[in-house]
């Protein structure tokens, strides 16, 4: 297993060491599980008040939903099919009648959305809300980070940007407005995208829950080459020209620094083109843009015409 | 399904209500999934810091394994055998170094214990330690805590009270002797026995988290009958006498009202008598005493020398 830089890797490294031949191959969100002739994906996903949004932020409804759909994003990236959901909830004492039932129903939409049931959960009282939810499906041709091959293209699902461009309006004790809030506070996991393009001969995805740059990185370590992408391609939500003006930085580079996109960044062979991106975007409701590709090397690197430009990723423990 | 009394379990059935199909049935601690010709049963078990834990009480190793092995207790009541763990941990920043590694170390150890393997996680920062532990296991022959019928026995692994006794002394700011901390800081799942109670016909089986009054009304409102317990039968933990001395009460009701003992209860048929009990304690090296009767009727009841006697269960949300 072969992990991408930064520190929060830094210490899943050294635990995966620590724990010796306890550990599996870790190398994926998600954990491949084969039970007689099926394989199962299995991921488990923390979200914690105050860590990764704000109770002013969200309704309740909105957080039981995006801390669901960022669970299964996993298997989406996977090119796994959704089974269920397993919802551990910590609710402040004060929270644990109507709003607790609301943040249920959040998850329980989230996870009807992608025809998942909710299994089962944990419920205890804690200070702040925390959301742990395990999801699981069944993946017949599972698509790990690790398979990309030099000559691939990388593709990537839908427009980044709009989740960093709401964050930050919050974050000066502002408002964004409705279509960055909605790309923070309802993410869609892309499983239909992330099973056709399994089908389809994926040779390796990942989803950006940390953000292009940070998780094109992890694709080039686990696959053992370079990925390059072209600013210039990026598909950016509509809110990030402004809101990169105001960052004072370039649209592309704010896109590609945004974290929590919950978009599928995927290898795909050379032979799928722009004719089969359209088709499989008019399939699964979500345009595919080619930002660039696979080349012998390591890391990823970020080209802006023709100039390599610096960026780093998110990291929990910088 | 049928849920026991308590705040809890009312917040619990309104969820499941207003989740409606998008809920399985989730009268168990664990989930039972049909894949192919196999059962897999999960369950996930969410442990915070100064909710479940205070740090001064335990090693960070202490702390992993206890959060590993209260949910690996989950699969043991279903007759389960574990596959393997999901670790999610919210870390404090100053604890992201080597007290981090210490912790998944504890859960490396308590999932090797019972041949389990760490399959994967997730980490993120936060103010005070988090774990919520998912397992997932096979259950050949699955023993939900709904199949008890009138004339079982009821019968419980090991002994009771140790980890309350241990509490008591930590919240009065005392240590607890080196037996009771122990029971409390190192518990273990009961999977062999549950295996072999599960192979051996079980007809219902529970863990003792909340506690033998809890968890005997919530095998009784699952199976729809009366579960009596023989107070006097109780099997006490060594530290039980004196720690209900000091509290006040009665040993045997000290220990009916711990929680945290991860002891099996199970409803046996009424031909498994003393020598079958003798011999799996034998094979599993936990010994197994037969507390009570399922009878008709409904709810737990707790008798002392004939005398019906009042007792109620941890719940969060009281």
């Amino acid at each position: 297993m072969e992990l991408g830089p930064g520190p929060e890797f830094d210490r899943i490294r050294r635990i995966v060491q620590r724990l010796g031949a306890t550990a599996s191959a870790v190398g994926d969100d998600c954990a491949l599980l084969r039970i007689g002739h099926s394989t199962l994906a299995l991921s488990t996903d923390l979200s914690i008040e105050d860590v990764h949004f704000r109770r002013s932020w969200l309704s309740e409804q909105e957080i039981g939903w995006r801390a669901t759909a960022a669970a299964l994003s996993d298997l989406a990236a996977e090119g796994a099919t959704p089974i269920g959901v397993l919802a551990s909830i910590g609710a402040p004492a004060q929270d644990s009648g109507e709003p607790l039932q609301r943040l249920m129903e959040g998850v329980g939409e989230a996870a009807a959305s992608v025809g998942a049931q909710v299994l089962g959960g944990d419920l205890a009282q804690a200070k702040t809300w925390i959301l742990n939810l395990t999801v699981i499906g069944s993946a017949e041709r599972p698509v790990q980070r690790s398979g990309g091959i030099v000559g691939d293209n990388v593709w990537v699902t839908g427009v980044l940007g709009g989740p960093r461009a709401a964050l930050e309006r919050w974050l000066v004790g502002s408002q964004p407005d409705a279509a960055a809030r909605q790309s923070f506070a309802h993410p869609i996991p892309r499983i239909d995208a992330g099973c056709r393009l399994a089908e389809l001969g994926a040779h390796a995805m990942i989803d950006l829950s940390d953000g292009l740059a940070g998780d094109a990185g992890h694709l080039a370590a686990a696959s053992a080459c370079a990925v390059a992408i072209d600013l210039g391609k990026l598909p950016l939500h509509s809110s990030v020209p402004e809101a990169a003006r105001l960052a004072g930085i370039a649209p592309e580079r704010y896109a590609a620094l945004g974290g929590e996109d919950y978009e599928l960044l995927v290898a795909m062979p050379p032979d799928f083109g722009e004719r089969e991106a359209q088709s499989l975007g008019f399939e699964s409701g979500v345009a595919l843009t080619r930002i660039g590709t696979l080349a012998a090397g390591q890391g990823a690197s970020f080209w802006s015409g023709g100039t390599l430009v610096e960026i780093a990723g998110f990291s929990h423990f910088t």
